[in-house]
């Protein structure tokens, strides 16, 4: 593949965010700066680097701060951060994130159990955010946007009101967020909602305030979904090296979706993502070997690659003549 | 769900076939009776039941004959076999299969191979095998398909050129078969190629002699390469129960479309099936019981259906009152 293409499609790697924070494993610093180090250089151009909650609720992802400090170092790389609220964000910033997330589930009953927040309490904190990004130097502010969670059905409502999902997002931009991002926290999204949900929420905010989708992989239906937000227009996806996160108990399944085979996908299609597919698979010996307990998930991984395989496999390059030296 | 509904995508069961001929176990032929009858029972309205191959090379499939017979009397559901060649649909036929298919690998290497047959044996063949279809009473011709193996991409030859699949496509409808299908055989398609080749295939032989694609999930792309064909109007899709026929080292990963997540990600999108997806998951007791050194596969069975699921999950139909029943 040719590593100067401008990437059409961002791939969000949030492995040692999304992918961490549900291990019981507690992953080196260290190994987390390889892993960050290792993944930027197979081209990858944004990564999740961690969390900013307190370390007594994720001590998983205690190092945040540091990682954000170092992962600041690569050239060409957008460092992302989680931030839960007005602390979080402030300490993010101190740290230097590029880009700070904020989640706000539209399940009021997954936001009052999981963040013991209501909406309004949520917005408030949108709202504290901004302002305090609005004061920084334009320099300094990072790039602010909240992930709307549970966006496709939750685990304890069941099905979530579309409208709620259009007027919650509209009120996060008006709350002062640059952008909103598309959730499926519980794996219930299929590639009809995926789209329809897509457009319901861009007529409201506008196509430039809705670019990225954060897809899981628990019904199988990830990279489906992915298509699906591929052909909708969106430019950034979520992903998880090796699927870490996946529940023990579903092989493979309950987490987000392996960026190994997202991008096997991608660029396979000849969809550029600036990623290099051999490179970032070797980033799992980095992740494997400083999660010895741990599976690391992923189809492409498993399966090789194909044989004689080039980027753009499926765009009709191939003649009679082209492959013939592959022959055995 | 609305079992009345006609089906607008007919799934195709292959694991009597496809799934039981790469596994060391035997299954017994009434566990293949109870399984055919409750998957039929289910919906499923297309089953292919066996292989007409010699019981000496696939011992597993010995059985075809007598399935097939008796998965005639079950109303509505159409009995389908493999036939490698001019025997095999002698004997399908007198068993009366109402559909035949042969595979014809696109890469020639493969074909010498898996059938030890040149393109123009293969192609020889079919012209007998049409011959004597068409030498039958109506109401005793089988429809007479073949399939296109490799057509993506085979692990002999690597890429497949896509004038290759075109042209022998239009020769198999001139040799006299009815239909062909597209088939993924390595694992190695992507979305953008289904695509591209249904395009170019449809745009030779005509739409009409293109309706069902074969896919796998070797590289985890098997929902999305599905999704692709749906949109480019396939009617046919191939998956099996359990993605029974998996490879070992790759736990999920190398057999057919797990028909579970297949029917899950159909239905979600409103798109009518037949099937009863609740009845069709319950058909796994019936196969792992006969099966029990065996593992069977699939997301959604693992992870269960959403939380008040209902067929068309993503369609808008959830408003803030049609959930609140089921708040915990």
């Amino acid at each position: 593949m040719n590593s100067s293409d401008k990437p059409v499609l961002l791939i969000s790697e949030v492995g040692p965010r999304d992918g961490l924070q549900s291990l019981k494993s507690i992953m080196p610093t260290a190994a987390k700066k390889a892993w960050i180090e290792a993944e930027a250089a197979a081209g990858v151009r944004e990564i999740e680097v961690g969390s900013f909650v307190p370390p007594k609720l994720l001590p998983q992802l205690a190092d945040t701060a540091e990682l954000v400090a170092h992962a600041r170092n690569i050239a060409g790389l957008t460092v992302a951060a989680l931030v839960p609220n007005l602390i979080g964000a402030r300490n993010a910033i101190a740290a230097g994130a590029h880009k700070i997330s904020l989640p706000l589930s539209v399940s009021e009953t997954h936001s009052l159990k999981n963040l013991r927040r209501t909406h309004e309490q949520v917005l408030a904190e949108v709202r504290a955010i901004a302002e305090l990004v609005a004061g920084l130097p334009a320099d300094q502010r990072p790039h602010f946007e909240a992930g709307l969670a549970t966006a496709f059905g939750c685990t304890l409502e069941g099905a979530v009101p579309e409208d709620q999902v259009v007027r919650l997002a509209a009120s996060l931009i008006e709350a002062g967020c640059a952008e909103v991002g598309l959730s499926d926290t519980t794996g219930y999204a299929n590639p009809a909602q995926i789209k329809r949900l897509i457009r319901l929420v861009r007529a409201e905010v506008g196509p430039e305030r809705l670019t990225g989708v954060h897809l899981h992989n628990t019904r199988g239906l990830g990279l489906a979904n992915a298509l699906a937000a591929l052909e909708e227009g969106i430019t950034t996806l979520d992903s998880s090296l090796g699927g870490i996160g996946g529940c023990p108990f579903a092989p493979g399944a309950s987490g987000n979706i392996v960026t190994e085979d997202l991008v096997f996908m991608l660029d396979s299609m000849g969809v550029s993502t600036g990623i290099d597919l051999k490179k970032l698979l070797a980033v799992r010996e980095i992740v494997q070997a400083a999660l010895p307990d741990e599976e690391l998930y992923g189809f492409t991984p498993q399966a090789g690659l194909p044989l004689g395989y080039e980027r753009g496999w499926g765009l009709g390059t191939a003649t009679s003549s082209s492959h013939s030296s592959s022959l055995p």
